[in-house]
């Protein structure tokens, strides 16, 4: 038997068959062509999701269920897709029954953060846990918690929102409204704005040779590199950033316990770099000293994690 | 079918018995002698049960299980108390089967809070909900989450320190070494702590009336006691205290999206005092902001939640 996932994005739309194990056996994508109806793009998310089978030569018959991932709210328990980032048409949308009008198969939803951590917590870096937690450092930080094998979302779907987790009381604004989310201090938006800073108040520092002195160049990758080639300010910053970051992965084993924590997003491709110094001072931070741990890890599944993550939503579920 | 709570408590232990519904029909207590060897105290635990039992005329025929709720950590699944507050000779130790050396029933283990959170959401404040949280609010805050209808404790049972989730970077000392815990903010030690320091800023506040100019009379009920009474330093004593509050509950809201967020301890006997603009700030500050929403009520459970609780603990387990 094999799974289909959806993984639904601001750009385009895949779609990948996916085996019992997690392997992805099939791909393919198409345009989002958010501003359109539902409608229309949900008959578009079908017809990929058929030429997919099509193309592996499997027919529903051979599908267990479907799986959809979409940025921001679901309630997978009544089939609606409540609110996605990017698509203007797509508030409370009866997704489930909408996608069933062209295909025949049981259908589950998740958000992208908990598509992404079940995908690790079925076959990537947390695949030995019960439960687990992925975040995602990007634009702001995404949370997946899987308890039991099984994302949690919640009784209304709204939950691990773990970048919304104030972690500096009147810190630095967030965009949901509050000052001092942890996404306003440990996202990699919230790097890059303090790698401005920084280079701003120190001409002298590497950063500024790196980007030729132009603070557009600034990634979230840059005080890393400056750090690597000696320079204070970039040392600076980044010790401060995992100081960020810890807040948060300390709060989330004290209040989770997860076998794992999974970091995901570009700034984990840092590896060592951030990881080392992040277990010294979470090792220090939590409240529960003794053995077993909670390991912390560098995501493994990659690009495909949302449509792997999506199209195991059912696997727990599906008759 | 009935079955048994212990409260392990600094002071005194207390047994109950527990009918399906969590009505607690027989309950008797013994000091704690908490300075004595572990094997003692579990031999005393064990005689009290059977004296409960035997005095309500029922044998262990007639118990489901053995439920045991102690201050600290423990991991119930390997049957281990890891760490108890108070009891100097319980650290790992082996108390399923130390129990079951004299008393022949299936034994669960539980920590405090997640046994008043259990008692909460099966016959209390959070009964009709599938997903909970309770805090209490007392020297430190206590955390407890269900989830499903079950403790949740994590890996290696130390999940659900709400209280040790920082919400101030760098703010003020907490007693697990860490800076800015939500409890250094928002416990009753916390806001004592923030009243005597206001009584002393403004000598004319009515704090000082109330007390007679005796600090050590401050109790955590004071600043509302001035408040009510119209003083100003009170008021805002108050309003600072309760911001510091929905911090941490906006945060227990967007990680968890429970059905209820469940408030005890002395400070929640306020009532909408505290919970009306509670409320307020948690509306405009959840990140989710669409129906349904979690609800926050005052605990209902007293002074029994802690015997109701471990009594139960094994309701959905026990064969």
């Amino acid at each position: 038997m094999y799974y289909l996932g959806i993984d639904l994005g601001g750009t385009k739309i895949a779609a990948g068959l996916v085996d019992e194990k997690g392997q992805m056996v099939s791909k393919d994508t198409i345009p989002a062509g958010k501003e359109r109806q539902y409608s229309e793009i949900v008959k578009d998310m079908a017809g990929l999701a058929l030429r997919v089978m099509d193309s592996y030569g499997v027919g529903t018959d051979d599908i267990r269920c479907l799986g959809i991932g979409s940025p921001g709210t679901v309630n997978n328990e009544k089939g609606v897709l409540i609110y996605a980032n990017n698509f203007p048409h797509f508030n409370d949308v009866p997704l489930r029954q909408e996608m069933q009008k062209h295909i025949d198969l049981q259908v589950e939803l998740g958000n992208d953060a908990n598509c992404a951590a079940l995908a690790e917590s079925i076959c990537g870096a947390a695949r030995d846990a019960e439960h687990s937690v992925t975040i995602t450092l990007g634009t702001g930080i995404g949370g997946g918690v899987v308890i039991g094998g099984r994302v949690y979302s919640g009784f209304n779907g709204s939950a691990s929102e773990l970048g919304h987790m104030v972690i500096m009381h009147e810190g630095d604004e967030c965009t949901c409204g509050r000052r001092g989310c942890w996404e306003a201090h440990a996202s990699a938006t919230a790097l890059i704005r303090q790698t401005v800073h920084a280079a701003k108040k120190n001409p002298s520092s590497v950063i500024n040779t790196i980007t030729g002195g132009d603070l557009r160049k600034i990634t979230a990758k840059t005080s890393f590199d400056a750090a690597r080639e000696g320079d204070e300010t970039g040392r600076k910053i980044v010790n401060k950033y995992i100081e960020y970051l810890s807040e948060g992965i300390i709060n989330i084993i004290n209040i989770f316990a997860p076998e794992v924590v999974v970091i995901g997003g570009g700034i984990s491709r840092e590896g060592e770099n951030l990881l080392s110094p992040l277990r010294k001072l979470v090792q220090k931070g939590v409240y529960f000293k003794s053995e077993p741990a909670t390991q912390i890890k560098a995501a493994q599944m990659g690009n495909d994690a949302g449509i792997i993550g999506a199209a195991m939503l059912g696997r727990n579920t599906a008759g």
